[in-house]
């Protein structure tokens, strides 16, 4: 069989990210072999087995997941909201088709149930396939999965969930409408009166302006509204944001519970610490991040 | 007159990294004009003007500056020893010929005389010519520039400097010596009794194993060693550490002083928040710089 060729990938084996959404910069991977392309019914899907970064997933010409650094931003964008709640029961995932969140949210005991709420049925499919320790949360038996767009999901979800967490891909193409004020508005109606939000939160060294903007839309809608970042070397710039929001006056930056020894034993990046650090912007961020309104 | 080339320039017009130690990954940037280019006694020196991210400064291959993310590295590898020092008076700075530490050492006002020394004039003097932003450090009255090899330089200098920061690039080529038992002994010896000294500290998701050597061998001579962060984009990874060692025990992780008001509005990364947050490491990381010797 003739060897997958990808227009993202060169006659030198290196794999270059469409840099549409970060122009002038590009993080490139070496390629050791492709295992996957095709174009789904939303978007162009790519795996490859990296020469250094074990398997990567990507959407559209854009790095999704690498198996060896995925776990900082799973971790974080599940536990950080998790943490921040009481008492987390029901959790919905709006994305995260690679069941790398769904792998994180079950690691709290309070958690009764998930729904993983993904449009392509064919990124869960080869996660599956070719990234089973990410797609690992799918056989667990409080999880629930349903194919189908997010924004009709929501529609007639009312005061449901104590979480949503949106794992999304970035605001082009299919993930454009979670960025929008009419989705953001589902989401408050679908959490419960004291429900907490995440969602992801693109680039504080790229995106500054759209963070403000989803800011104040979210803060329109939310109390308490934070914004929390990680470092994920394969995301453009080597981090990626968070956008936490509860429905009542609560404090967010500190943890309301600790892992017990065992699983925070599992876990690669999410510590207690780690949770309150992340909150801690850059000068340059934090003018315009907790700024006055433009 | 024709186009600078550069073997790292693509004829597409992007610069791609000399990715030896980070095999497998490549952070490239789309090249708006090639400002200069030479061999120097030490290393090939390349300066281009990017398309999204300023003018770029490039040793043997690999980035060591653009101006729109500089103030991360350099704030920090500056603030982070000369705020954990009570009263620092005396600065050497080891590298750092483009500049930027030294315009940041000279923002603290106890500071009498910062001594640089670098082996390389062609760094200094291309950062003088196309990073003026950068080298505007080098203007200041309590700065004297050394031009020669540091080892040679410590080799007489006993208990005579509060913060030593070595600014360097990595351990290949010119700076290979500057990561060696016997360069930190030398540092060691330089120090006073009450001493500070910062080295970079390269990258936690690269190099824990380098890391965790460095750290072994600063903890024979340091009762207090730590290791802090920052989120620098076009590094490689997208961060890079720091290593802070003191001659006596103390505290590093909380800043000893604030800036006055008027200095911190002209900082863009470094805050007395980020201070102690960039000594927060996450999991896999904490593992190794905090858990027992291999």
């Amino acid at each position: 069989m003739a060897p997958i060729t990808h227009p993202n990938i060169g006659a030198d084996g290196w794999f270059r990210e469409t840099p549409t959404m970060w122009p002038g910069q590009c993080m490139s991977l070496q390629v050791k072999e492709v295992l996957h392309h095709e174009k789904s019914l939303f978007q162009d899907v790519l795996v490859f087995k990296s020469t250094n970064h074990g398997t990567v997933l990507v959407l559209d010409g854009v790095i999704q997941a690498t198996e060896n650094d995925e776990f900082a931003y799973q971790e974080m964008i599940a536990h950080l909201p998790l943490m921040s709640h009481p008492n987390p029961k029901n959790v919905l995932v709006v994305g995260g088709g690679d069941g790398g969140v769904l792998r994180e949210v079950v690691r709290h005991p309070s958690v009764e149930s998930v729904t993983l709420c993904e449009i392509d049925e064919a990124v869960c499919r080869v996660s599956k396939l070719y990234l089973p320790e990410m797609a690992a949360g799918f056989e667990h038996p409080k999880v629930t999965v349903h194919i189908g767009d997010g924004f009709e999901f929501l529609k007639d979800k009312k005061e449901l969930y104590d979480v949503i967490i949106t794992d999304s891909s970035d605001p082009v193409g299919p993930a454009e409408v979670l960025f929008q004020d009419t989705f953001y508005k589902l989401i408050f109606e679908a959490l419960k009166p004291d429900g907490v939000f995440c969602n992801q939160g693109e680039c504080q060294w790229l995106h500054l302006p759209l963070i403000r903007q989803v800011l104040d839309a979210s803060r329109l809608l939310y109390p308490t509204v934070e914004y929390a970042w990680a470092s994920v070397p394969t995301y453009p710039s080597g981090q990626i944001g968070f956008l936490i929001s509860s429905k009542n006056k609560r404090e967010l930056r500190k943890p309301l519970r600790k892992f017990d020894e065992e699983t925070q034993k599992a876990l690669r990046y999410y510590t207690a610490e780690v949770h309150e650090a992340a909150f801690v912007l850059p000068a340059f961020a934090k003018r315009v991040v907790e700024g006055p309104k433009a």
